[in-house]
């Protein structure tokens, strides 16, 4: 918050976020924070409550990464897309004491309070209505406003903008708590620290290569890692923030040329959305936008699209428990000569980690050896530093397992390449284990992905009689290529890698994913089981 | 020094250290200092001591500013031009176990050490000879090695390359202690952290615009704030050093289109050097070089011209005591828009503190309220945060004073403007009062170098019976200008502001300065003084 001030302080003229038609200044955006924070306090806001979310990227969500942390709360973003018993799961885990809602999210909300109410005799989160003036007629004739106790821009109306910030006691207070993603049973709470924040905030700004006065386009949910922590990145630099309710290929493209976005980060599922829009939603770009992969490394032949779209590619690998960005590729000039396959070789890996993480290792988990940089040793990766998670809330035992010999355990399978640059190959739990031999599951991908039909791939484990397990994979082939079958898949990936790691079953469907677009894998791996044995 | 490592471990191959013929890669850099913080630790050094070093820009100082934290002491850099009582003042209050000492300054070294001998009865800093093998015959043929214990390049070769680092126990311990550079008689030891080093060497690469891989041209002095933080910067961002014993326009121009250095800083002094070169030094620039002016702010025309030679400048301000950097006239892309007179007096600003300071105020030091926003109300500067030093070593008065409510007291007067953005005005003890009226020095500087004929200006005050004081200005001509004579240079301040700030007297000569190229206004004073009234 303190690069708000700044920003507001300097650049009170300069806009800071736009959403639709509406449009503030740093200025009206300090102002705004200050009066909401005061009104949170009004309610009984003080030191070390949490305040939760459930909104997609509208101004709301960027105010309030600054108003609670200015009451001296913990905000806790809950992701839009839950559903309403997992919400009231969250919500009595985090002993939220306020809620603030998405109008279009409200009967979700509602009924998570609903089954809170049957669970728990604890006093219920106030429910704080987000409307939203670009879309007022949805808004009117739907809304049913029952167990709303206060609307959104009434709280910031009737706020004090005299407010004195509540500041941390210790840098190492908690600034958010945010739930992994749940592909697990058990969601857990990833606590982040001003003084975390602070940092990574700046190296994710370095990491992204912004310059001052940025124009960043929020594809990254604002839920996922606090954004990256670039709420308060883009601020720091005294960038502009272009919100988006939806993201729609047809909306990237108007916002990037219509405001010349400079950065803009997400999800695989973002790049393929871009990558597979139609040209009456394309727009030609006449300047830089640098794109910040992160979740999985995208396939070579989708970062090759992107850039010929005019996107600049670069990929960041990490976790809710690592702020979001850990490492990213940082691209050295001298590769700009490779050879284009080289390249994407290159591409593809995690690379390096950022400014402020002190240090990432990969380490056998038994011995807690490091792994040589061959290449081809598989450990795990494990961070350390500033910017790795204070702890899960109220789980000391996961939070204790998670930082087992004092590093964190990511649970990603890596190597460690000659030059130091680390490269995932798969999720621990995801590795498929074929006959005594290890198969990656992300290189089986990526075999599939260069197949001219593939539109989108995942590969699990099958359990097999005789191999223990084989590769099974799922398919969703692009429109107009229904003739093809299984097996011709199947020779397809013999032809392009060594016969054991090609799959033995491959089943044509949608791919399950998170709302952060993260395959789910362990449904698909139920599927797997269900199938049974081959042999 | 975890900036060196993360540099060595993934930009091993890349070039980290240039001079002359001599070229370094990170990873040896890594090994130089590591095998040299070895030998620093078997010569007795261990956690807390100072290493003192008396030499310029050459790469044994780049390596000291990471092999002496490395070692776990502290770092004091000598200004390179100061006198042999002066250096053995500095070495008896530092308590100096080792002194590096270039072969150019080893006279200095030794003098300062035999008058050190001569007054007190503790151990003498061990001397050790940096030589140059970009000059070899000039070393070998005059230097008399006479109580130099050891050589530079001994200590790294004989050193153990996988020496432990000591780290800090906190963040706070000291890191280096700066001498100011001596404007007064009684230096003071200002001491850095660890953490203020770390944070001000990520806030300097954001106010230089650094992108990943920069070229730096070593203009500034590292002994003069520890090179703006600079020497970890860079490291922070993989860049090259571009290391330069003499700071002359040949050289500028020749490695700043030889290596393509993106960065460059400097006093005004180097300013006026690039702006005066001939043009037999000058070579055309054809990309992009990032200049920021410290020191004291240059004169619009000066401005105007290092523009039209191909260097984008910047500005910034701070002192010894804000680890160099502490403010920077961050431009406004609105601002190209303006007339070049109105950009001009922008430039002059010294603007916003940067994103690791926190606070920067303009106050009344008396009563401690903050100065309004109106470009007029004159208060002094103050600052907050993680990048102001420490204290004095071993001075608790001094810093006590310096402290006094809370504020480093920077001792600058300035206004803020409407927007912010601050303007120093002048030193305190260098304000001038004229009849009960405050005249800035500064303002009569800046009309007297808009003359044509003024190469060199500073203004002071003089004592006057009947105003009070007068302003006197001491003026170096241009050559080919010593037909102007006093009365025409008073008529033509007359013309361009109010007549009581004008100067009444105006002194031909030299223009004397410290080391760091700051004007040695005391000096000037006492000659004013000397002058004695004229009503």
């Amino acid at each position: 918050m303190v690069f708000l001030e700044r920003a507001a302080r300097f650049c009170r003229d300069r806009t800071s976020v736009v959403y639709g038609s509406l449009e503030y200044k740093w200025g009206e955006t300090h102002q705004r924070c200050l009066k909401l924070a005061s009104s949170l306090s009004l309610l009984g806001i003080s030191r070390g409550d949490v305040v939760a979310t459930l909104s997609p990227n509208v101004p709301a969500m960027y105010e309030l990464h600054f108003a609670v942390p200015m009451a001296g709360a913990i905000i806790s973003t809950l992701n839009s897309r839950l559903d309403a018993a997992m919400v009231s799961v969250l919500l009595e885990h985090s002993q939220a004491k306020i809620l603030f809602v998405d109008y279009q999210l409200l009967e979700v909300a509602r009924s998570a309070l609903d089954l809170l109410r049957k669970r728990t005799s604890s006093k219920l989160p106030i429910l704080v209505l987000i409307a939203d003036s670009e879309h007022d007629s949805e808004f009117d004739s739907n809304i049913d406003t029952t167990s709303v106790s206060y609307e959104y821009e009434m709280l910031v109306a009737n706020g004090e903008s005299g407010f004195e910030i509540v500041r941390p006691k210790s840098e190492l207070d908690p600034i958010s708590v945010n739930y992994t993603s749940g592909t697990t049973s058990r969601p857990k709470g990833v606590v982040y620290s001003h003084r975390g924040a602070y940092l990574n905030s700046l190296a994710t700004v370095l990491l992204f290569r912004m310059d001052q006065f940025p124009v960043y386009l929020w594809t990254v949910p604002m839920f996922h890692c606090n954004g990256w922590c670039l709420p308060w990145g883009v601020a720091a630099q005294f960038g502009t923030n272009i919100c988006l309710r939806k993201v729609r290929p047809k909306d990237i493209f108007y916002n990037v040329t219509n405001y010349k976005v400079t950065h803009l980060g997400g999800a695989p599922t973002v790049f393929n959305m871009i990558v597979n829009s139609t040209s009456i939603d394309r727009k030609p770009i006449n300047h830089k936008v640098i794109t910040v992969a992160g979740g999985a490394p995208p396939p070579p032949q989708i970062l090759a699209k992107m850039e010929e779209l005019g996107f600049t590619v670069s990929q960041l690998y990490g976790l809710t428990e690592t702020y979001g960005p850990g490492t990213s590729c940082v691209w050295k000039p001298e590769w700009d000569l490779l050879v284009p396959q080289e390249r994407s070789r290159i591409k593809a890996r995690q690379g390096i980690p950022h400014v402020c993480l002190d240090e990432i290792d990969i380490k056998d988990p038994e011995t807690m050896e490091s792994v040589p940089n061959d290449g081809k040793t598989i450990g795990e990766v494990m961070f350390r530093g500033n910017t790795v998670m204070s702890g899960y809330l109220r789980d000391s035992k996961a939070t204790k397992d998670a930082f087992k010999g004092g590093w964190f355990h990511s649970g990603d399978l890596g190597v460690r390449h000659q030059d130091g640059y680390i490269e995932i190959k798969d999720r621990l739990k995801d590795i498929i284990i074929s006959g005594g031999e290890n198969i990656s599951s992300v290189e089986v991908e990526t075999v599939l992905y260069s197949h001219p039909a593939v539109l989108e791939a995942a590969v699990v484990a099958r359990p097999d009689n005789h191999w223990g397990q084989t590769p099974c994979a799922f398919v969703k082939l692009k429109e107009g290529y229904d003739d093809i079958d299984a097996q011709e898949m199947i020779n397809f990936c013999r032809d392009h890698m060594p016969h054991y790691m090609a799959p033995k079953t491959v089943i044509f469907q949608d791919i399950p994913k998170t709302s952060t677009g993260k395959i789910q894998k362990y449904v698909l791996r139920e599927k797997a089981k269900e199938l049974g044995s081959i042999s």
